[in-house]
């Protein structure tokens, strides 16, 4: 059982990652306005985070650059825009998405202001996965890789993944409850499978969890709990479908007094309940929690919200078929 | 550590109990129109529910009639217009808050559509609540009891609450997370105190749970993990405050071939929506997670809303003071 006097200290080892631009930037097509950046770049400088993902960095051979905010590209220039020569304690991020990243766009890290690449794959993309791993670690960045959708994998599959990041430059191996489908107490075993792998090879371990059936930060405080360092949040649970777990409680629940939840609630109210108002949607509903239940990608549900149904009954009926 | 085999696997032992009416008359005044409560009935049935709670049975001597929907007094009579003689496997259930009832307002269970009569007390009524369920019990009643605002109480208060309890005739005793301020590593133990002394007096335990830091529901299957039988939940979480743990969360993560979630989607699809277009206002927001963070009783927050302010971040020092 996990000691109550972890409720009250904490561990150094613990990252909190910001992800609100590049998981909440799937629901507004990443157009945030720069001043909107500018204010969550300085609130989590404030709050104490350590990591702030800016967006993907998406190929524009694969993407149409008109049709997107600049965020779904994060460009080193449009990085500097927001924080200049970073001279701040928050490390900045930015994800490769494996099948639709190039390369070529990542410069050395000499040049660049991101430390963080975050990898994104399948697990039949792991080969691919750490390719880019290790053209990132190569030109000097920190790297870390998502391994998705593991609730429509089988234990060995993942081990197979695991091992070939372990033996891979990553240094950090992300749990990612893609359909917001895992209980806390799979949660758990997940985490003692991935640390198993990690404490191997001397690799951290994430957990990035989505909100379909208001698991996300309990999700996420049980794998802290079972030793999971590296841990993802969005600001107001911004993010695709049913959102992550919030960095409001997140941080609430951390006891580093490094961390700091004012400035957090502050810009929630100064920036975030007017995108709210100007009709961005996101976060748990019915239809997010259907299916996150039966365990399925949340793209009818989220086909279901673009479309303002409330028929919840027939929606949940379809998804049996 | 807990067994993948339960998440599949169920126990015949776990009464689930709607307190829709109950909880979530607290936010519109027990002002429901009979057509929701024949309604709800109906979905509770259909749903195989296995109590259902229609509200308080407070006193007249206390609380004003005129001021209140009928479900604040829960008459004999009321009970008997929606469920006529109850020819189902329903059981129902009312509450009675000490200090606000009167013992002479139960007549003998032979009389009465009533199954449960559920007795709610803070730590330091527990003598009063004894005679309460000493007398439900002697009419023929089952009886539970809440121990309310625990997490204001100490270990050795409430193992002597829960000596009281057992030396009682109270059938189930009930954790309650009144401000929503418990995280589920404490709930573990918690749930571990009360188990132990069920078991040595031969009573259930139970838990009601509420959602101010998006944890009801991760409360309620973290203590049905360790052995809680009895399962209070919300439909769409309806409930004072941040609400409860949601009744469509719930039966979706229990296995018993018994439960059906679909008449649940339907009840809510049907008669709460609407309910929350008429300007019926609960559920999870900032103002909420700040009391539970702080482990406050949610009175401000609940003012806060009504004001329907949004200066999140002003509210949240004024709380520290």
């Amino acid at each position: 059982m996990k000691q109550i006097e972890n409720l009250l200290g904490f561990r150094e080892s613990i990252k909190v990652v910001d992800a609100t631009l590049r998981d909440g930037g799937l629901v507004n097509d990443f157009f945030f306005e720069d001043d909107f950046v500018n204010e969550l770049y300085k609130a989590n400088v404030r709050a104490g985070i350590d990591y702030m993902e800016f967006g993907y960095r998406a190929s524009k051979k694969v993407f149409d650059e008109s049709k997107f905010g600049k965020w779904k590209f994060s460009s080193d220039e449009h990085i500097r825009q927001i924080v200049g020569e970073n001279n701040s304690d928050l490390k900045l991020a930015i994800m490769a998405d494996i099948g639709r990243h190039d390369k070529d766009d990542f410069d050395q890290k000499v040049n660049s202001p991101v430390d963080l690449v975050r990898v994104a794959a399948y697990i039949q993309q792991m080969p691919e996965a750490i390719d880019m791993v290790e053209d990132a670690a190569k030109k000097g960045y920190e790297t870390s890789c998502n391994i998705m959708a593991i609730s429509h994998a089988n234990d060995n599959e993942i081990k197979v993944a695991l091992d070939m990041l372990g033996k891979s430059p990553v240094d950090v191996i992300y749990i990612v409850d893609s359909f917001g489908s895992i209980y806390p107490e799979q949660m758990t075993r997940i985490a003692d499978m991935y640390l198993e792998f990690a404490a191997k090879y001397g690799k951290k371990v994430g957990v990035h969890a989505h909100n379909n059936q208001q698991l996300a930060f309990a999700n996420t405080i049980e794998a802290c709990g079972d030793g999971v360092d590296w841990l993802d949040a969005t600001y107001l649970s911004m993010g695709r479908g049913a959102g992550n777990c919030a960095m409001e409680l997140l941080i609430g629940f951390l006891k580093n007094p490094k961390y700091n939840v004012y400035p957090i609630f502050r810009f929630i109210e100064e920036h975030m309940i007017e995108l709210r108002k100007k009709g961005v949607v996101w976060g748990y509903d019915l239809q997010y929690l259907m299916t996150g239940l039966l365990n399925q990608h949340p793209r009818s549900a989220i086909q279901f919200t673009k479309e303002k149904r409330t028929d919840y009954s027939e929606f949940y009926k379809d998804l049996l078929i």
